[in-house]
């Protein structure tokens, strides 16, 4: 029971030496093993390079597996951990190695995409996370508003400029989610370049959409930077707070 | 009359279960009704979907006019409804289904455009605009001048591009209202690539527009800000004024 | 002299009626004279439209020639206004009319670009530009530094991509400064798609010229909403202090 | 001894008259030397021109070598000047150009690219930096977790356009990396137009990354906004508390 107590200090807690040492080891390992998924996508690969990423993946995999094994062994409630976020996270950071490794199918080969998703073990690392946590509480209501508010201007640009340029570009503007494509590009002021107004009405168009756009873009800037002002005070009165308390116990 | 109270509840006030379930329905049929307008426009329809397609549209027609109706029937002024705001949005939902239904005229199918004022619907949902509304009045004036300012600046690129690329470019650069198209694409950082400058006297000109205008466009992202931070606090103060007096009122 | 004075309040004090009429009609012959001014510049204007403009300008000119007039005449210093900044704005909207007029020759029909600077004639009518002038105050030390320290990275982005990307595109990044074009082009986003990396080298050097970049351009926005923040602040406690000496004044 | 500290009063010290001009013309060199750079770098330059060229990089690279042994001369610790920052610039900043002087061979012209160094020597007379580092130890940690964050997002990014777009577009998007270099110029709304999906899929993707990427890229603006706003606040503070202290002086 104290070796259970001993490992889960190493594994769980990020504040003693040992486990610093682990999560750097395993984030390092995350890293190795996302580029060399990365790799494995380029064209013409050696059968060298290969051979290397095929020792890696198996490396990473074992590794991974032990860890997920110390993982539940360690957690308190074993189901809560396979069920959790994280677990399930684990989990698929390396079922589909042991998937395609059993049964050779190209069907499955599929799974291997699951193998992504190890980028997100890497967020359990960070716990800066904390005033972000208080800014999307600040903010929640209105990024939701935002979202409406753009899904229906979005959805007026696309419908306005179908009927501008269906007429002159039939190939490019042929409907309206043709012309949501046109509107998500140009209002996020991607654009690429491949679709584009030609008309005068639709450059007209174009104009006024960019007008309000450029100013709805800019409110989650705004949200952001006004929420982060605000966490920042609600941080400085809790420790004002705290030190006032701390002179009052010391009188 | 108990009758009509009922109704007004359950369509006008959604603080109330029956209220919000009504609500989530007229939703739902609007956005349905949307993404049938959109998928009306694609090209090649079977008969089957067109066919889908218009029942999908008769059954919303059928509740947006009970809806209608029904909105009448309880406002204390009908007349006042009808040419509200939303009065006319409603009309405006439903009425070219009936114009087109009635005389099948090519010449009425226009009126088929007023279908996407439907999303303008689904603003009247959202009680959370009220922040915005503050930090709308606190930054009216200042928008106002910064669409002046922004119009003569504009005017000003189209103008200068036109000088330094008409005699390089002529069928791009026709006119200051080319260059009008060219200076909103480029200020706005959007860039599509149709036109842009090619001599050296265009390319160091939009050097100084865009260190200028990328400058301007950060204006409405800091207006939003510190309105918001400004909104942020009055709410504060209001809701330190309501404790104060609540405990004034306690002694 | 008590003709000068109604003259005065009518064409330098915008707070009387008179004076609110004055301005505005002044303001649509400046927009009618520059919408005119554009209108020139189009191809295969019909010798009616021609005409037409042409009258449009000379009544234009006719009526700005006046104003010039009377704000010399009523002028408490004539050649202070003369050479003030209004003063040479308004002159630079006349004399080109005059001098084409006088002598038709080709080479001074390009002092017609000075039509352009009747735009900055409707500066003068805003009013509101006070808070803008407050935040200009509090952050030009830092405009200024943020220019410099763009400079420099611009430079640094152009030399950079100029070494990756010479020997594979030397048509478009040809030198140094091609590289700068490409750099403004793309550090604020535009990008045009007519210059961009093509090699491994160059791509990897814009996604860390890029990454820094986008944080740089952010730095205005942070700039102006602080600021503006600041300012209104400021406006608050000048509001407050002025409502406390007032109740002393009572008590 | 007396002489060394003149001439460190001029070089060092940029509050005297002297040492202002000193910097200046540093500054001007400096300027003039990395334009010479540039312009050097263009096609079919005139004998001439390679010349003046030659003879203006000549002299700035006497003068900065005076500059540097200067340096070295009046340092109090003259190792430790060299092997400083800025030490190790001013050395690269004429380094190249005894090599190249000394041995003529193209394997050592490579080192002129150190030319460009000269630009981080700008920095040094920059004093207006101080609110900047305020900002910078403020954001510091949410400018790393930002990155992270980025970092994640963009490799999501990469291999999921890669599983939309490279049956559809085998030689543009190749592999994850070549989706990578999509993410960074959308995601940045950059665009330039060589790289963009066509297939449904891979549209609805690029919609919803765009969605959450623009909400990312507009958290670095607000950082900045927030802490330039905190660090006005504890400039403000400073000044208030040191006036209260001049105050109780004065009692």
């Amino acid at each position: 029971m104290a070796y259970k107590d001993v490992l889960r200090k190493i594994v769980d807690d990020n504040t003693t030496k040992k486990g610093k040492i682990f999560d750097n080891v395993v984030q390092i390992l995350i890293f190795i093993s996302l580029t060399a998924y990365a790799i494995e996508t380029l064209p013409n690969i050696s059968p060298l390079t290969q051979s290397i990423l095929f020792w890696i993946e198996t490396v990473c995999i074992i590794l991974f597996t032990i860890e997920y094994i110390i993982r539940i062994y360690i957690a308190k409630n074993p189901f809560k951990y396979i069920f959790s976020f994280y677990g399930i996270i684990d989990f698929l950071a390396i079922f589909p190695f042991f998937l395609t490794a059993t049964y050779d199918l190209m069907a499955l080969r599929a799974f291997r995409i699951f193998r992504i998703f190890r980028a997100f073990k890497l967020i359990r690392y960070n716990k800066a996370l904390n005033r972000f946590e208080i800014v999307w509480k600040l903010i929640r209501e209105e990024v939701i508003l935002f979202l409406i508010v753009t899904g229906i201007f979005i959805f007026l640009a696309s419908a306005g400029i179908y009927y501008f340029e269906n007429a002159a570009q039939p190939d490019k503007f042929t409907s309206i989610f043709h012309g949501g494509w046109w509107a998500i590009v140009t209002l996020t002021t991607v654009g690429y370049g491949d679709v584009y107004p030609i008309t005068v009405g639709g450059k007209i168009f174009t104009f006024f959409m960019l007008m309000v756009g450029v100013g709805i873009v800019t409110i989650p800037a705004g949200l952001v930077a006004s929420a982060l002002t605000k966490a920042r005070q609600i941080e400085d009165e809790a420790l004002l707070e705290n030190e006032k308390s701390k002179k009052e116990v010391e009188t």
